[in-house]
């Protein structure tokens, strides 16, 4: 029996990358990638491109969702606003407002489409951001709009593999996998060299020295 | 004390409208637009702007959405299926995949972003289209995600002031109120004159009817 299809939001940073690994190993793939007028807009699309040549999925797919950067309140649209370097208490000023609100909206009127069952999104509650839209109750809630929101012959269901995954569990599943992390891209700041100093380089950084391994990618730092 | 500020969703549609002039009675209003490749987007859009002079909105915000004409499936963005003039059994061809998934996704993104704590959509689940993403289930779990997936001090709710009433008590309320009629634009196929046969101009035309009065805008029929 043919696998049945499963849109993968990748990103094209390190967690997006091991969930679309993990959605490979039982799914057919869709890879939906959204460019929104972050920082590093270009790069990641660079990253996806690669990744799908690395992935081969059945479709790929490039939306466009800059009402996000017209929006704005985020030090990733708005380059006003400086990216933090240190940790904050707060929800840190990286958050943009109900972005996989936006980004599991578009991934299930593609999967409708396209026949998916699946949504892959590569949150994870344990070294994260703070981010609101990444934590276990928003997916839930998310996942019952989408039951109620669809056809009734439409079955999409949001899996979240590395929920509940630390940052160095990740790497080592990726690793496991064979994700190739050489191709993911996490800096919030620049599009060249990775910077090493911004909140979401150090999440990574330190993942991998916790995991005993080198990260792949060059860094400023 | 000043009036809160409240998102509307206005498609230019007779619903909408109402939405809006309901809203306007105890909020400051944001009005929002989606252009989503649909075939009557610069209808829409011309409406749109007419109703902004007409309620002076505190805010307005015209997002692009285009990656659902991408999308397809639906005979409202893909101009190669035929926009029906029958009622259909099960859910016609005009349902676009998860549009007031992605219409409320974005709204709350804006509205977190200016610190709006409603967000209005005109959906009704009498007289309706059939659409999935009209139903009050569906309205309930999608504000569930709104709480659980934007920051702690946000305070976001859907209204739905016209969930429960007829097409006909929609105009009656927005005689009351005095909605422009004649500014909103609902027909699925023309962009001059409403077509009169598609199943939206009739819902419309019907309604009208029921309610004794005289629709202000033009037919070809």
């Amino acid at each position: 029996m043919q696998k049945e299809l499963a849109v993968v939001l990748l990103s094209a940073g390190m967690d997006s990358a091991v969930c679309a690994s993990v959605a490979s190993l039982n799914f057919r793939l869709a890879l939906l990638h959204v460019q929104y007028g972050q920082r590093t807009a270009l790069k990641e699309l660079e990253c996806f491109y690669k990744l799908c040549a690395y992935f081969q999925p059945e479709k790929n797919f490039v939306a466009s969702a800059m009402f996000l950067k017209e929006i704005g309140a985020s030090s990733l649209t708005d380059e006003s606003k400086p990216i933090p370097e240190k940790e904050e208490l707060s929800i840190p000023s990286t958050y943009v407002p109900f972005r996989n609100g936006i980004f599991l909206s578009i991934a299930t009127a593609w999967a409708e489409a396209i026949g998916a069952t699946r949504i892959f999104i590569g949150v994870n509650q344990i070294d994260f951001s703070g981010y609101p839209d990444c934590r276990e109750s928003f997916l839930k809630a998310f996942n019952q709009a989408i039951q109620e929101g669809t056809k009734p012959e439409t079955h999409i269901i949001i899996e979240a593999p590395l929920l509940h995954l630390s940052k160095k569990e990740i790497i080592q599943l990726g690793i496991q996998l064979k994700t190739p992390f050489e191709l993911t891209w996490s800096c919030y700041q620049n599009t060249e060299v990775a910077c090493g100093r911004c909140s979401s380089c150090k999440l990574r950084l330190k993942a991998f020295e916790e995991a005993n391994l080198k990260d792949p990618i060059p860094y400023q730092l």
